[in-house]
């Protein structure tokens, strides 16, 4: 089950979960709240800087295109390009 | 290809990669060379420390356990528990 999915970082007009973006790092559109989708596009922006350092520190042409972190309970997906998509889900729930 | 595999911050017994551990965070085993194997085992303690940051802010009693990071050329996936197992390759190269 998909529970949240929200973009920042981009200019790109997601398919399914459109929007248009005024500002670096501002998410475009979210199906957290919005407090929620503040609290993690900041965070994940941080973590994917951090493992963008770790990749360059070894080859700096290099470059993350996913990022994945498991939890006991959730599953965080994002991918990195011009823009950033990142989705939330609880991969052992139905949808 | 597996190119390089440590692990670092335990004491399980590992079936392919066996050592054992004498402080916390030092790399047991790796098949990289000691300088990259200490950059690597620094650089991912921290992006998983990040990681688990960001979990617990919406559930202290979460915690990750698996993370990856996908790069144009390699693959990074990092196990956590008691112990950390990290694996880089390049999935690209045949093995």
């Amino acid at each position: 089950m998909v529970w949240g999915a929200f973009s920042f970082s981009g200019t790109m007009e997601l398919q399914e979960v459109q929007g248009s973006q005024t500002a670096t790092g501002i998410p475009i559109r979210s199906t957290l709240d919005q407090s929620m989708t503040v609290q993690y596009a900041e965070q994940l922006q941080n973590l994917v800087a951090l493992a963008r350092s770790v990749i360059r520190d070894t080859d700096p042409q290099n470059d993350v295109i996913t990022l994945g972190v498991c939890s006991k309970s959730d599953e965080i997906i994002v991918a990195t390009g011009e823009w950033v998509l990142a989705v939330l889900q609880h991969p052992f729930l139905s949808a």
